[in-house]
């Protein structure tokens, strides 16, 4: 752990352990098998990252009533249906190191308990009594999905677009963190003016936390990464490192990563080869650029609130997104 | 068609058509394969039930300004969406006579069709500005999800019993058809006690309609059910007509019937023989007086309504749930 993550966590805590009761609190599932395998994603050691940021950003706007806390598990039970279906989808057989539940339960199950916990989701957001939190609910499940279907047409196509990448990665994560921080202000009753800097900060975070993990399945090693590096390559998703990679490349390099793109599967040898000419052309670079950018807009977005405690561990948990990428 | 199904259906052509337009106007999605995936389900000759109780409950409610109708959307695109992950987890082939979705396009594509129809089951119903609403709709979600989960830990279990078939049919239709009814009485702003008349017309009428689907796959032929007939029994489904003969039945009939519903294959002689077997020992007739109590409760339901237009189609399409039957 580095010396960040452990000051940030150091911060934390408390509300990270508030936030672990409050979401298996939530569950209340009649059926034993739901309850087995929600706890299975949930107790997988997630980084509770949208949980915390609605806690955040509602304290940062003044809730001093923790109801942003009571309210946050919205986020991680929404996110916890799209991991399943997500994995489902995919095909994936691992997730945070540990079998992913659709090769343990069964695609049936997945599928359903995934829709157990999109309801859920929305019930805990229906006691918020707030009309626009489910809009941002709703809106949000009908981006994701729609963001995932777009990453399935276009599994394996090599001539995917930078602006096609980023529709991709908005869809999968930046609507759903720019959706956390945003609630955290409406929860707060928040002035329009830092709503709408939590949505700017929101946007950047996920799009760069996103970046970032899309990184590390090239530059990670395996046991770090709780899944094999080389994983979004094996599935036929390009990522940004590869799309740069791909436009700076010419003669064999480029064929050879067109190789290495269509069929699929690799060597260890062939795979270090690709990072080596990601790294070659830019591609690495080219992303690490992008993901500081967008932590840089996520923290300027801040400027606005006074200096306190909640906006400190913002800022430091968006250091984090940048540190990660490695 | 029947005359009573022809006389329902002249009296409510006019809003068939509106409904049709508005499910289809408020599809519009970004994807086009999610517009095919979509239609392709809405387009295959769905009763629209669902819309149109919501319709005519609103108007019975009082409901003057077509708002019922405007927002009868939600009930179809959640109906929908469960009937995507619903073949799924079935692993059905067909749908009404056409191939599922989940044949033509695959499970991953199924799956997140039908997020994104639930998302935008949500986002119609949050134009209603009607919290009330949105909690119907959280609530029906995760009791259709933990019904369908039961049915699943349920399926090939000879022992089902009469209160867990109950169950699964309430997640599986009542509560579905329930919520329509009550969101027509919620949308027309109607008084508890109607909210109330409304609520158990719609259970009763939701348990009786499945009841007499559940009747039909042993008693219709092939051809008008759109599906092969036995097919519940296939997919090792117990239904109410076969848990009751199963209670009657004795000796070699009853290692008949469960040596068939065991090895969920069979010749049409071995179905027929079957089917003569729930008729010996009172499964049909059960089943049918189960779903009449059912139809004469809806109806009493009614009685604290006036006798007006909407109340009359109401009483006839109760009467058209229990002529479908057969």
């Amino acid at each position: 752990m580095s010396k960040l993550q452990e000051k940030i966590l150091s911060m934390v805590a408390d509300d990270l352990a508030d936030i672990e009761k409050i979401i298996l609190e939530n569950l209340d599932p009649y059926l034993n098998i739901v309850k087995q395998t929600a706890e299975h994603i949930f107790l997988s050691g997630g980084k509770r990252l949208r949980p915390l940021l609605v806690t955040l950003c509602a304290r940062l706007c003044g809730d001093n009533k923790e109801l942003g806390k009571r309210f946050s598990a919205i986020f991680e039970y929404l996110h916890t249906a799209t991991l399943l279906h997500d994995d489902l989808v995919d095909g994936a057989t691992k997730r945070r190191g540990k079998d992913a539940a659709n090769t343990i339960w069964g695609n049936s199950t997945a599928v359903l308990v995934g829709d157990f916990l999109l309801a859920k989701s929305l019930e805990i957001a229906t006691e918020a009594e707030n009309i626009e939190i489910i809009k941002i609910v709703a809106k949000i499940t009908r981006e994701m999905a729609e963001g995932e279907i777009f990453q399935l047409l276009k599994k394996g196509d090599k001539d995917l677009s930078v602006d096609e990448y980023m529709m991709i990665i908005k869809g999968k994560t930046g609507v759903l963190i720019e959706g956390s921080c945003r609630t955290g202000a409406l929860i707060a009753k928040a002035e329009k003016k830092h709503e709408d800097a939590l949505i700017k900060y929101g946007f950047n975070m996920g799009m760069a936390f996103q970046m970032a993990d899309d990184l590390l399945d090239y530059t990670a090693n395996t046991a770090n990464l709780g899944k094999k590096t080389g994983a979004d390559l094996r599935e036929g998703k390009l990522t940004l490192p590869v799309i740069i990679a791909r436009k700076n490349a010419k003669g064999t390099d480029l064929l050879f990563i067109d190789k290495i793109i269509e069929k699929r599967e690799f060597s260890s040898k062939e795979f270090e080869q690709f990072v080596s000419l990601l790294e070659k052309y830019k591609g690495i670079e080219y992303t690490t650029k992008c993901i500081l950018n967008h932590i840089d807009k996520a923290k300027k977005a801040l400027d606005i609130f006074e200096n306190n405690k909640p906006k400190k561990i913002l800022m430091l948990i968006a250091d984090y997104v940048f540190e990660r990428k490695h």
